[in-house]
């Protein structure tokens, strides 16, 4: 093969990369956005804007099958090895926790349209600084990703801590709010079902994290403590 | 390359599929086990008990990290392509469905823990069944694997909707159990969150009936309905 065609066929791969790269980031600002979204209906108690937040995940889903697609082109056409065969890897994986982040949102949505059927219940003010919380752990975590940087990955991890206690403060106070008007114990359960989505929103920050330090350093990132909620323990 | 090299070549990558297919119909048994054992440790309120299953977990995720070793490896050694590509790629898929299976029942039982520190509540009678009808989801969908039988694998999926019409029956009978007696609010919320891990692990099951008709088919089963539970509709 001539020096030229050599350097034609790596750019081309290079370019097919960062074309992954772009739709993992693309979903990473949707995915947010969702959430941002459905906190927003919840709040406005908007259900129209509920069913349109969650008919919207329609178009992370395409996303994250358009990644499958690439990666599983790149994997037949261009055999990748290496830190290149990782990234391929990573992208995958990425992909499908960033579509899981959507599905979460979408639910969280779909849920707001049920507490809209019943007044205003009081501890809903739990979920905006959770979901806030859980989109700055996204953020940072496609953020890292899309930098290649590993130390700013390992910051995530370690921010789920606070998203996992804030999570079990809801969950406590909610209890407490259902035991006091026993009214509200529907509502309240939709609620908790909310809050428990988001916290779940951090886990996979956690996931592309992990998948980012996979990436950079070839090796695992060493597991560090037990992930998600302590509400069982 | 003479033909008993290329012929040595072929074995050897059908041995290490066979490798990879044997990985993960054990954790298959090893998840659907899981779940046996933490409803069986919840109905006899064995704490101890408890606490083995969840500890049990961590061989399912070690099988996983071995699934994505030898896929990372396949594809750099092996370079894989058509049939055989959409192979390795669906192991890597259904490997990451099963490890979440086995986080679910891990998680039933460490609820389970915290059913043990007030009496028994009444609608506990739900979960058992359900949880019957996802293991048999998981071990249809698993088989249907195995076999690549993409008509079981169907199956799988449509049979999930009784699975997601039971939850939702269940659901509802905590919330009206939940209304009638206060005192129970803190146990009967986490059998809402263990039904919902077993709905969740159908959803699972009916991801790798998907991933074991894109292998025989190589392209995705047309998509159906909506997935998942009904109580936020």
């Amino acid at each position: 093969m001539s020096p030229t065609a050599h350097e034609h066929i790596v750019k081309s791969f290079d370019s097919e990369l960062q074309r992954l790269y772009g739709e993992i980031v693309r979903m990473g600002e949707l995915a947010t956005s969702q959430l941002d979204g459905a906190v927003d209906v919840m709040l406005r108690r908007d259900t129209k804007a509920a069913q349109r937040v969650v008919a919207n995940d329609e178009a992370i889903d395409a996303l994250e099958r358009e990644v499958s697609h690439d990666v599983l082109r790149l994997l037949a056409l261009r055999q990748p090895m290496a830190r290149d065969l990782r990234e391929v890897y990573a992208a995958l994986r990425i992909s499908a926790d960033i579509e899981r982040i959507g599905d979460y949102a979408a639910n969280v949505a779909k849920r707001s349209t049920v507490l809209n059927q019943s007044p205003v219940v009081a501890p809903i003010h739990g979920i905006p600084s959770l979901a806030r919380l859980a989109n700055d752990l996204v953020r940072d975590a496609v953020q890292a990703y899309a930098d290649r940087d590993a130390q700013r990955a390992l910051m995530v991890r370690n921010r789920d801590v606070e998203l996992d206690a804030q999570y079990t403060g809801l969950f406590r106070e909610l209890l407490t709010y259902m035991a006091e008007d026993p009214k509200q114990i529907t509502p309240c359960t939709h609620l908790l079902f909310m809050a428990k989505n988001i916290e779940r929103i951090g886990d996979h920050a956690t996931n592309i994290a992990e998948n980012t330090w996979f990436v950079v350093h070839g090796e695992a990132l060493p597991a560090q403590r037990e992930k998600g909620d302590l509400t069982s323990q």
